[in-house]
């Protein structure tokens, strides 16, 4: 549905809907509204578990292990505002976090005392060694909670997330694994991970409606985990609690075993990520060469999914400080829309890559930069 | 849009959109999707401040005072899950609050080691004053939060919001005044009723699409309350906080003052509120004497907005114990949506009156009990 007047290289901020999936879903929006009452309530009641159970499968967990939500930072919030800390308990995260985990981080720890700990992992990463290592070294007696991305969001680098996951659950320290970009990218499967929690979006890389997201939970930590808005469903089982939280418009929920069927018939999830990683991995190269910067992960890929994260030549930096103002040109002058990223005192460029996505969009990137700095 | 194979008596729960809004926001939607990052990015930062402001002004309130939320329950759960508690603190509320908020009371107080007592109002109720009179005994020095509905859900009756946030606040009490179902349905005054914060759903009376709630916030408590998906708005103001809270479809939101605008110049808000009320204060004489049941609130229509609740008939309440067999029954066999509420441990029919019921609506009703009932 994307207009044919912008080249579109963020899919990993909101995604991008097939006009199948936007119809099915407004389908289904027109029947909600045809009878409220019997759409949000009874239909819903009757069709959650099949829509859980597809959902499960396709991630590779168990039905009983997972729950619905509208997005990653309501997963997120359900998780962290549930824990019971105490002043001096250390909630450990990489500095290649997303900002608004942080942000969450920050508002947990400052509610019960504890303190948030950023560990440093500087560029280039050159293997998933390396990273173990980095944040392995960071954990302490007093570290209850590691928070790892699995693609991450400024750097668009892989964690090496079940090594991390092994690592920290064997010194008693729960791990919440934010896999926002996950699902679609890569090919899940959540339970062998091992991570306490497991969260991601759906509406980015699955391509479902905006306002789907899931949370997976260990079936031994299940019981303490509560949604961020409490409803009626409080004390009756996880299930009960996430079924309801609210009004809302639940047709994206319902959207996800039709676009899991969709896309698995149209394309195959296999051969859609593949095209994506290879794309990807393709213009990480092809950049880097361009702009004659040094890449912050392997050039064979092996850390990139489907998104990667470029450097800014040198003098383009010294022109904007800023990545308002740089955005803002590569879509009003060059009709490009990409995501500048501020991060570690510096900006970078992230380039997604979908099936809409053609070797030329890149190359155009490549060009305009390369003109812009001089 | 409603489909004319059902007499719907319950715009109450979820309301009802006209076909107009729903086209109005399947356009935003698909504008949406030609450029997400354009649409959910700089295109919500630039609206939200005239958003904000055509709703303020509906509602009787400042700008800077209110804030956009999903639904009623996150906006509850925002409110409660800011405040800073300790053991021993009471958190007062009537029993004719919503469910779903008695959770989220009992799970804020669970956190924390406050308190919730509930005050129990009975019913009939004769004016206003008795409801003063009750809710103000029930406070004490260790009260400190009164939670009330400005109308009720399960009994649907108009509490004197003003007249206890007066008393409360004199006290020191915080009030939270739960106007889920007033926007729309009586003509606010947001301000002049001088709550701690007031909060409202849209997608019921006001006819948005679902998604679409506020809370309105005394300017001198605004700096202490937290959305409940803190994200990257964290401790810069509570306009930035709750602007942003993940990926979602924004255009609830969006459609607010389209649908302001269109049922002023469709049908007038002052002349929608009258129609609706006069039918239900009708339905609901009406509806008494059929059945031959104590009426709740005068029969006067002083204590009702566009809903009124009725007793069931003692005979239906042999053959029905549970509200679900009943509500099923009325559907299925007779093509009627009207909502079983359980209260006080009695079952409970309600009736909401809007612009596309007829009085031919509640006279089926009444036959079709009157017939159950033998």
């Amino acid at each position: 549905m994307l207009g044919n007047d912008v080249t579109f290289l963020n899919h990993g901020s909101f995604g991008a809907r097939p006009t199948a999936v936007h119809e099915h879903q407004e389908a289904l929006r027109r029947q909600v509204e045809r009878q409220p009452i019997q759409a949000i309530d009874a239909d819903m009641v009757e069709l959650m578990p099949s829509i859980r159970s597809s959902l499960a499968t396709f991630l590779g967990t168990a039905t009983d292990r997972l729950d619905l939500v509208a997005n990653a930072s309501e997963a997120v919030n359900s998780i962290l505002r549930s824990l019971e800390l105490s002043p001096g308990d250390e909630l450990l995260v990489p500095d290649h976090a997303y900002g608004a985990v942080h942000q969450t981080l920050r508002y947990v720890a400052h509610r019960t005392g504890a303190t948030v700990k950023v560990v440093h992992v500087p560029v280039p990463v050159h293997d998933s060694q390396e990273l173990v290592n980095l944040v392995q070294d960071a954990m302490t007696d007093r570290t209850r909670l590691l928070l790892i991305d699995h693609v991450t969001s400024p750097t668009a680098i892989r964690f090496p997330v079940r090594e991390l996951a092994a690592v920290a659950r064997a010194r008693g320290i729960d791990v919440l694994v934010d896999g926002a970009h996950a699902p679609g990218m890569l090919d899940l499967k959540v339970d062998s991970i091992g991570a306490t929690w497991y969260i991601g979006n759906l509406h980015k890389w699955v391509c479902t409606p905006i306002g789907a997201a899931f949370i997976v939970t260990d079936p031994d930590r299940i019981d303490t985990l509560h949604p961020a808005i409490i409803s009626h469903g409080y004390q009756q089982g996880h299930v009960e609690e996430f079924n309801w939280q609210g009004t809302r418009d639940y047709t994206p929920w319902r959207s996800i075993p039709f676009v899991l069927d969709w896309i698995q018939s149209e394309w195959g999830w296999d051969e859609m990520r593949r095209h994506n990683h290879q794309m990807a991995s393709w213009a990480h190269v092809m950049l880097c060469e361009a702009w004659e910067v040094e890449p912050i992960s392997p050039l064979d890929g092996s850390l990139l999914g489907s998104m990667a994260t470029l450097a800014l030549p040198e003098s383009i930096r010294a022109s904007y400080q800023q990545l308002g103002p740089l955005h803002d040109h590569l879509r009003d002058e060059h009709a490009i829309e990409v995501p500048i990223m501020e991060w570690d005192g510096r900006l970078w460029l992230r380039v997604s890559a979908q099936l809409y996505n053609r070797p030329e969009d890149y190359r155009r990137l490549a060009d305009v930069v390369r003109i812009m700095a001089g």
